[in-house]
């Protein structure tokens, strides 16, 4: 299915393929909610010193590492709302996951690469999104820099070598509006309020917690995520591999809006399959209905 | 303790008697926050008929049905900021929580009790705090007004007959700043953000969740507003009563800033002594700091 390709923790969304169309922006209307299916694929991330043809979760090209990630950037170029032409783009990660979107014919969250933008020599942590037809529809830079330091546990600053992204991201597919999120954006919760409160249905966060923080909150926020927005939630982890230098929590998990978890791998490497039905996402909203009774004449609407 | 008082799921805050101080308003600097303890006490509800001098964590003074909340609602005139006073009050329940503040020389949230404005004549479900010398030292008037309708489950509608407030509250006492929220103002993340934000290091709701949301979502929201703001949080419950109209859930709990579940009762009466340390408010503070990283120049800033 993906020759030449190594898949290693691959978030893949697949549907009725024939019927699927590029869009290159959102538009104000989500698309009309429909039931697809939802594919985590989880594998363990190679140590090659080189980026390979894999995609991964987060940073998949790339040694988790924030000394890595300049020596492993990329310059994409990509504009949201701009026709991007990957034939001419510069990135070997872009053109492979390109390639690996079409011939599976699939919509392809590609975890993210680190991405150099070519006029700041900034660095990113960076998301990309191909439609079945192999055209990159969306993108989005890691808006929170996973700085922590629990002494004796995990210390790791990516602002050592990465900058910010500065904007919130969603794209529309046939059969969802879809937010898009990096691994420690889940601890802040705004991303994903204004994701919902702009129609999306579903948002996915590639992202690698570790065997301190995995434990203690990774299935906690999803679920948080998922019940605050009534919305299905889902995070693809790479699996674990204790001879690398970043140990990740793996636990690849969906959850549905009533913030029940419909699936989740253990640290090895796994696939998921989850057939994503609307049902419950109508269902909750009509039963509790937070998404009508909040009270923006008492606090703001972060997504105004 | 309480002569002609039955304690019927009152949340009670207890620290060093001989140092309190009551003030009537929060000042912008929060108070340095020491250890105190945390005091749960979940009893039956009664199904009288009128009401009792009890305190509960939810309209302890009212069977909980929006039919009867405006029978049973009583003027409490409490304006923030502004002295109060309880000998002037035509409130008996007030009078009652300020007598036993008092006699125990205690912080008390009072539950809640339906409340009728005199200029208005609207009716809330509003919660009051008494200082240890007794004096009436904040309200909150539940916000988001519990309508909820899952067929078969549980139908219940409070705007039927009550009115949403309009502020968000806290209160300082000498130990620890503490915010203010009721039942399903649990559900909306912003008002604990505020709180949070405005330097509460605990934020204390007393509520009634269900057979049928109970399950679903109390201990996840408590986790989860814990969690996002790292903060201690609390919910204090009726206990269980199969005989009353409404069945609540029970399972107070306190949950710590790391999202820990630090005590949970069962669905009997039962008392929860709980120790409050400040030692993992400020080290989760320092290990995982999201409360430095927010991008308020990506998304808008609810407290602001």
């Amino acid at each position: 299915m993906f020759p030449h390709l190594r898949l290693s923790g691959a978030l893949l969304l697949s549907h009725n393929l024939k019927h699927f169309t590029c869009r290159t922006m959102a538009s104000v209307t989500p698309p009309v909610f429909k039931p697809f299916t939802l594919t985590l694929i989880q594998l363990v991330k190679s140590n090659s010193d080189k980026p390979q043809v894999v995609v991964l979760p987060e940073c998949f090209n790339s040694p988790y590492g924030f000394v890595h990630f300049p020596a492993y950037a990329e310059n994409i170029g990509y504009t949201a709302g701009k026709e991007y032409d990957i034939q001419a783009s510069v990135s070997e990660s872009v053109k492979m996951l390109s390639s690996a979107a079409k011939e599976a014919g699939i919509w392809l969250i590609g975890g993210s690469i680190p991405e150099r933008d070519e006029e700041t020599n900034n660095v990113y942590n960076t998301c990309t999104v191909y439609s079945p037809t192999g055209a990159l529809v969306a993108s989005h830079r890691k808006v929170h820099l996973f700085d922590i330091d629990i002494p004796g546990k995990i210390t790791f600053k990516e602002s050592e070598t990465l900058t910010g992204g500065t904007t919130t991201n969603y794209f529309d597919t046939e059969f969802a509006r879809i937010g898009l999120g990096l691994c420690y954006d889940v601890r802040f919760p705004e991303l994903a309020m204004i994701a919902a409160r702009r129609g999306c249905h579903a948002i996915v966060y590639p992202g690698a917690f570790n065997l301190t923080t995995g434990p203690l909150h990774w299935e906690l926020l999803q679920r948080a995520r998922a019940n605050d927005n009534q919305v299905f939630f889902s995070m693809c982890s790479p699996a674990r591999d204790m001879t690398a230098g970043y140990h990740a929590w793996g636990h690849s998990m969906v959850v549905d809006p009533y913030a029940r978890v419909l699936a989740e791998a253990d640290e090895n490497e796994s696939i998921l399959h989850v057939d994503i039905d609307p049902e419950p996402f109508h269902e909750v909203r009509a039963g509790i209905p937070v998404t009508k009774q909040r009270r923006f004449d008492v606090y703001p609407d972060v997504s105004a």
